[in-house]
C-alpha cells in the first residue's frame, strides 16, 4: 500500500472519531444539502453515466447495463432516499437500557456506531448514496469501493458528496471513493483490521468468497438469495399462484425474489397448470423435477432441472419446480438449498406454517407472503445498506441500527471488586 | 479431514437442529443432571487433572500451572454456574419487536440461536463447562477445543457431560469435545463455514490472529485487555488510589485488570506517592515516564518503562504509569494504546467523566469505579463465554443473549409486492 492510502486511511480514522460525536440536526442538514446538490446536478451525473454506457461492450447483458444506467427518474429516487434517511430517528446515543445494580453501579447500555466501513459494491451507481446516507446517520465513516463499470458515475458522484459536504461547513471527510480499480488495492484494504472496522460486500459468489477468504476485520456479507415456497396440501390455491407468480417474476433481478417452489404432491396436478396460467404472460422458463415434467409435460418453456439447478440463483425469468411429499421433504429440501435468506410456505393450516416458520433457519420466514418484502424499507428500517444472510450480528435487511452496536458506560462512586 | 470429522461435523450439524428447538425446561432439567454428576465424580475430575499437572515441565509459571488447576473448590465453582445458567431466563423464542404494517403483514422479530459455536480455548478446564453451559442454554451446540495441557482434565469432563446428556434422555449429543489435539484438525475446521456458523476463540494474540487469518467462518474474538485509567486533577485522591490498587492488583491475571495508570501533571506529586503506598504491600513492579520517575526516584521497584511497554498487558503485577498533560492527552494516549476493552476515569468533574464517555470508544468505559467490573456476572448477564473486543455483534461481556441473534418472522394473508 503506497502512502496515499495510508493517509487516506489515517484521514478516514479521525474523521471516524468526528462523525461519531456529531448531532442529528448537523448530519440530517447535510444529507439534505447533497439532496439540493444532486436536484442541481442531475444532468452532470446522467452525462457521467452515459460515458460508462458507452464504453460498455456491445454484447453486454441488458440485464448489467440496466443496472448501471441512471436516468431523470432514478436520480429523484436518490434525491427521495436521501430526504428520507434524513428523516429517520437517529440510532446513536440510543439509550438501550440502563439500571442501577445492587452496588450502586448505575449500568448504562447505549448504541455507538461501527467505526470505518468499508463497503465492495457492484455497478449500480445509486448504491453510493444510498449506503453512504446510512452510514453516515448512524455515526459511521465509509469506504466506498464499486465496479470499475461505473467509474464515471461514482467519480460524479464523489465529487457532488464532497462539494455538498464542504459547503455543509464540514471539515472531515466522512467518505472516501477510491478510484483507483486495482484490485490488488482491496485486497490490501482487506488486511488493515487497524484502520477499518467492518467490510461489508454486497454482490455475487466470488466477491463474498474473495471477502471471507481475504479479510481480517469482521464483515457483514450481503449475498445470495436463494429462496423457496412451499405450496402446501392445505393452501389456498388462488392465492398461492398469485404469491409465487409475485415472488419470481415481479423483479427477478434481486436477491429477495424466488428460485424454487416447492408443491405439495396431493395438489400439484391442479396448481401447476394454474400457476403456469398465471405466470404464462411472463414467459417464465421451468426447470422441473420428474414430477412436475409430468403434469406439465405438454406446455412450453418446460424443461427438466438439471442437479446444479437447485443452487442456483438465476436472477432472471427462470423458476426451478419440485413436488415433494409433505412438508418434512420442503424442509428438507430448504435445509439443504436454501441460502438462509428468505422462505415462504402457503397454507390454511397455522400449525405446519409454525412449524415452517419454526425450523426454517433464515432470516425472514414467511406465512402466505412473498419473499419479495424482505427489504429494510418494506420493514420499516428506512432502507438498508444490504441484506445480510450471515448469522452473527444482523440477519435480514441492514438498516441504520444495524449499524451500530451496543457498549456500557458505567458511573460509580469508587466501587472495587472484591 | 478424515471422514470421522466430516461425521462429527454432520452430527453437530443435526444437533443444532433439535438443539434449537428445546423448550427451557428440558434444558434446565440437563444442565442440573451435570451439576449433579460433577458433584458425585468430582474426585475423578480432580484425579484426571493431577495426571495433567504431573506431565507439566517442572519449570512451568506458577501462574500457568494455577490456571490449570482444578480443585474441590474450583468444582464447586463449576457446579454453581451450572445451577446459575439453569436459573437464568431463555433467550430463545424471545419476542424482541412486534407490529403490523399498513399492509397488514404482522412483522415479528424473535431471538434465534446462533447454530454451530466453535470455541477454542487455553488450559483452563472449568471454562468447558462455562461456556458448554451458555451454549445450550441459549439453544446452540458447541464443539470445543482445549489447550492440550489440559487433555486428561478434558476428557474426563466430555465423558462426565456425555453420560449426563443421555441419562437425561438426550438422543443426540449438543456438543463435541475435541480429543485430537494436532493443530492442522483445527485450521481444517476453521475452513467449514458450511458446517460451523460462529468461532470463538479465546485466548492471546496469537491465537486470535491465527484465527482471524485462517477463518472463513463469522468470529466473536476475546482477547486481550490493555486497558487504562485516568487519574484527573479533580479527583478525589483516595478513592482513586483505591480504586487503581483495585484494578491492577485484586486479580492481574484477567482482561479487565489494569495495565497502565495515565496521571494529571497537576496531582501527580501528590498522588503517585499514595497510589505507591496504597499498592506497596503487593510488591507491584512500576514501570514508568521520566516525570513519574522523577517523582517516585526514591522508590523501590520503579524502572524506565521501555516503548513497547505501553502496549504490554502484562498480567501480572506490573503496572504502567505515566504522568499527562490533561484529559487530551490521556484520551489519545488511550486512542493509540488501549484495546477496546475497559477503560476508566476517576474525576469529580461530571463534564470530563461524559467527554471522556464519549470519547473512548470502547467496550466499557468507567467513571469513579474499577474496571475489574468488565464480567458478564457483574453486568447481570448470569455469566459469560467471554469478553468481546470487536465492534460487531456484542461489545464486552459475551452471555446467553449474545449468543442469538434476531431473525424475522412474517405472517400475511396473500400479500404481493407492487
Amino acid at each position: 500500500m503506497n502512502s496515499q492510502n495510508d493517509l487516506m486511511l489515517a484521514d478516514l480514522k479521525k474523521a471516524a472519531r468526528e462523525q461519531r460525536k456529531l448531532d442529528s440536526g448537523t448530519k440530517n442538514k447535510a444529507l439534505l444539502k447533497i439532496a439540493e446538490k444532486l436536484t442541481l446536478a442531475a444532468n452532470e451525473i446522467i452525462a457521467a453515466n452515459s460515458k460508462d454506457l458507452e464504453a460498455l461492450a456491445a454484447d453486454t447483458a441488458a440485464a448489467f447495463r440496466d443496472r448501471l444506467t441512471l436516468n431523470p427518474e432514478r436520480i429523484n429516487g436518490m434525491i427521495e432516499s436521501l430526504r428520507q434517511v434524513a428523516a429517520l430517528p437517529d440510532p446513536v446515543g440510543e439509550m438501550i437500557d440502563q439500571q442501577t445494580l445492587k452496588n450502586g453501579l448505575l449500568l448504562k447500555k447505549i448504541r455507538a456506531p461501527l467505526g470505518v466501513i468499508f463497503m465492495i459494491f457492484e455497478s449500480r451507481p445509486n448504491v453510493i448514496l444510498e449506503a453512504f446516507s446510512l452510514a453516515f446517520k448512524s455515526g459511521n465513516v465509509i469506504l466506498l469501493r464499486g465496479g470499475s463499470e461505473s467509474k464515471q458515475s461514482a467519480a460524479a458522484i464523489y465529487k457532488l458528496m464532497r462539494d455538498a459536504l464542504t459547503e455543509a461547513g464540514f471539515k472531515f471527510m466522512p467518505f472516501h471513493g477510491i478510484e483507483d480499480y486495482d484490485r490488488g488495492l482491496v485486497e490490501q484494504l482487506l488486511k488493515r483490521k487497524d484502520m477499518i472496522d467492518i467490510v461489508v460486500p454486497r454482490g455475487g459468489d466470488k466477491l463474498i468468497d474473495f471477502v471471507q477468504r481475504t479479510a481480517l476485520m469482521p464483515i457483514i456479507k450481503n449475498d445470495r438469495g436463494m429462496c423457496h415456497t412451499f405450496v402446501d396440501e392445505d393452501a389456498d390455491l388462488v392465492m398461492a399462484a398469485k404469491i409465487v407468480t409475485n415472488a419470481k417474476t415481479q423483479r427477478p433481478g434481486v436477491c429477495n425474489a424466488l428460485e424454487t417452489v416447492l408443491v405439495h404432491e396431493k395438489i400439484a396436478a391442479q396448481f401447476l397448470p394454474m400457476l403456469y396460467k398465471e405466470t404464462d404472460s411472463k414467459k417464465l422458463q421451468w426447470h422441473v423435477d420428474s414430477a412436475s415434467l409430468f403434469i406439465l409435460k405438454d406446455h412450453e418453456r418446460v424443461t427438466s432441472a438439471k442437479p446444479e439447478d437447485w443452487d442456483t440463483e438465476y436472477l432472471d425469468l427462470i423458476m426451478n419446480c419440485r413436488v415433494v411429499s409433505g412438508l418434512d421433504e420442503a424442509l428438507a429440501h430448504i435445509e439443504k438449498h436454501g441460502s438462509k435468506h428468505s422462505e415462504a410456505i402457503i397454507t390454511k393450516s397455522e400449525t405446519k406454517a409454525r412449524l415452517f416458520q419454526q425450523e426454517i433457519d433464515a432470516a425472514a420466514v414467511y406465512w402466505n407472503v412473498s419473499t419479495r418484502f424482505t427489504d429494510g424499507f418494506e420493514f420499516g428500517l428506512g432502507g438498508e445498506l444490504g441484506i445480510s444472510t450471515q448469522k452473527l450480528h444482523v440477519r435480514g435487511p441492514v438498516g441504520l441500527r444495524e449499524l451500530t452496536n451496543a457498549r456500557w458506560l458505567i458511573d460509580g462512586s469508587g466501587q472495587t471488586r472484591g
